[in-house]
């Protein structure tokens, strides 16, 4: 009988759990002398949780990232799929189109099969091919853990770039995809689940976060702000736009898309260390005293390749909803932009 | 007392030596369906070797490249300046000037003070400063063992871009760096030799390949082919270059610069896998028969952040060598392009 690899039970950490804390991060960077920042670089990621953006003409710019993490899934294909997905993302959280991207592998050669390999790639290369770039390089290395990941570099027009700083007062806020990865993988990497009872769970992971692809570039424009949540849960990814933006973000929690079994998991205490960190993080910028316990960690659960959360001109917001519901199907308004009173936010009732 | 780390003994496998072999990881992608190529894609690097280039406009391209590998230095500031200039150097080796880097660093946080991390990233940026690049960006993971790169991007003039197929018969053949880092970091690796007594080559590497810099427009043109002397040492990446363009290489093996120490260093056996695996790969490409055996491991001796191969028109030769000289003071004229006659590709004598 064949020994099936079941690949979250190859690596200690899975997924954004493996990456290494922003406050920590930040502690290491800040003793570092930058290089001199060249004026076409529009948006500075250097700090290494944003996408970078860099002005090649008046009409052009180059949107740039990078992310790779350890298998939050056991199948190969799927779980190259996520990554694929999760690195894209990025690109289009800045209302950028992806052209290309590079390969990041390293894999235990002499342990794992090389169809381990062929079939992580094949996922990763139908998202890169649906996504409508292409993958034109990289590098591998034999190491002790897999790790897969891609650079993405791609196009944006300088003007109608989606900051996270735009967010303006009346602005309508769209969330594209359900909550929950996080405890949902984490109960399949303790083996309390497995994937086909996750499955809602890794269908929305692997899809592509292409809504710049769905509007016109007028409709774009009416997009004054977005973020893609990923580690920090809703609520960080949520309240580090909404204090960029210099506004509050006052959401009904009723409102936002969950996968439907994520309280079931969530009762069971399938919790990661960032479940703890992002509530440390961010518990002095938002308010959701009137919510229950378990509804709070909804708020804190970290997402691997989670949904856009777009701030929308209110004119134009069921427009946008329509559009972006028939490919993003339990995409919601979930809020509005207020002024912001006192030091929250993030208001969540 | 201080209990220093010495990067090199926290891994298995340092630098290139840890790179899956070319051909292991052939037979992995040529079971991968790739999206399909645009037509933007005018030198394709999905087979993980080169760099790819990209156009952007008729007179803009963009040169991608990704590298990232484990320690082949002790001293983490070291370290971090090879593996940029080893890194960035795929870049000038398609004629190209480097613009946006981002950083892909993976590291025990538990076990490495954040000093050492601090120092490889201080070691990467003061090289990408002097490349006149940026940080923009980046992705870093808690994992067992220390491993550190950049993806890099930068402009190119579609027209003018150094590819491996471009060598004209009769064309001087120019080396930028001197060969045999590969046996002296094993050297280290072994604890057989410090970073003192391997000064000339530590000293080497960390160099920046920026030869494009170096020259006007009129002059990048007369270089009608380069590649960057890495894993596959001079014999392997020369061949590469011949047979890519159809032609021979006649190398005389006493004008190409070596280390001083390199043959004490080959005589007492500092080896690696890739000197035997270099052997095999070339072997029926090449003609060395002349060579004494010692001298044919310098040929196939891996190098990290190697050298410039330039295949230059014969007219403007001993100019390009003079500019080049001033800041490669190893440079040197080598051989010349020659018919190819028979299937050896490259011939030293």
């Amino acid at each position: 009988m064949e020994n099936k690899i079941l690949l979250t039970q190859t690596v200690q950490k899975g997924g954004c759990a493996a990456k290494v804390e922003a406050k920590e991060l930040r502690n290491i960077l800040n003793l570092v002398s930058f290089p001199k920042a060249h004026s076409e670089l529009i948006v500075d990621g250097r700090y290494f949780d944003d996408a970078a953006i860099y002005q090649i003409n008046s009409d052009l710019a180059l949107v740039q990232t990078l992310d790779f993490f350890t298998p939050i899934l056991d199948t190969p294909y799927l779980f190259g799929q996520v990554a694929a997905a999760n690195a894209l993302s990025d690109v289009y959280a800045m209302g950028g189109v992806p052209k290309t991207a590079m390969g990041i592998l390293a894999f235990p050669l002499a342990q794992f099969d090389n169809s381990i390999i062929v079939d992580v790639m094949q996922g990763a290369c139908d998202k890169i091919s649906e996504a409508g770039a292409n993958l034109v390089g990289g590098h591998s290395i034999d190491d002790d853990t897999l790790k897969f990941g891609l650079s993405v570099s791609g196009y944006v027009h300088p003007q109608k770039i989606w900051k996270n700083t735009g967010a303006q007062i009346g602005d309508i806020l769209i969330l594209t995809k359900p909550l929950g990865t996080g405890t949902m993988t984490a109960a399949l990497k303790r083996k309390e689940a497995t994937e086909a009872d996750i499955a809602e769970a890794i269908e929305s992971m692997c899809q592509l976060n292409l809504v710049p692809d769905l509007l016109t570039e007028d409709e774009k424009q009416t997009i004054h702000a977005a973020t893609d949540i990923t580690g920090f849960g809703f609520a960080g990814h949520s309240f580090q736009m909404a204090k960029a933006s210099q506004v509050q973000f006052a959401v009904n929690f009723e409102a936002l898309p969950r996968f439907s079994k994520v309280n079931s998991f969530l009762e069971r205490s399938f919790l990661t260390k960032a479940h703890r960190t992002n509530a440390n993080y961010t518990q002095d910028f938002i308010d959701t005293q009137k919510l229950k316990e378990m509804d709070k960690l909804v708020l804190m659960d970290p997402q691997t390749s989670g949904g856009l959360l777009l701030s929308v001109s209110p004119s134009r917001a069921s427009l946008i909803l329509e559009k972006i519901q028939k490919t993003f199907k339990h995409s919601a308004v979930i809020g509005v932009v207020t002024e912001l009173k006192g030091d929250k936010n993030l208001v969540v009732q």
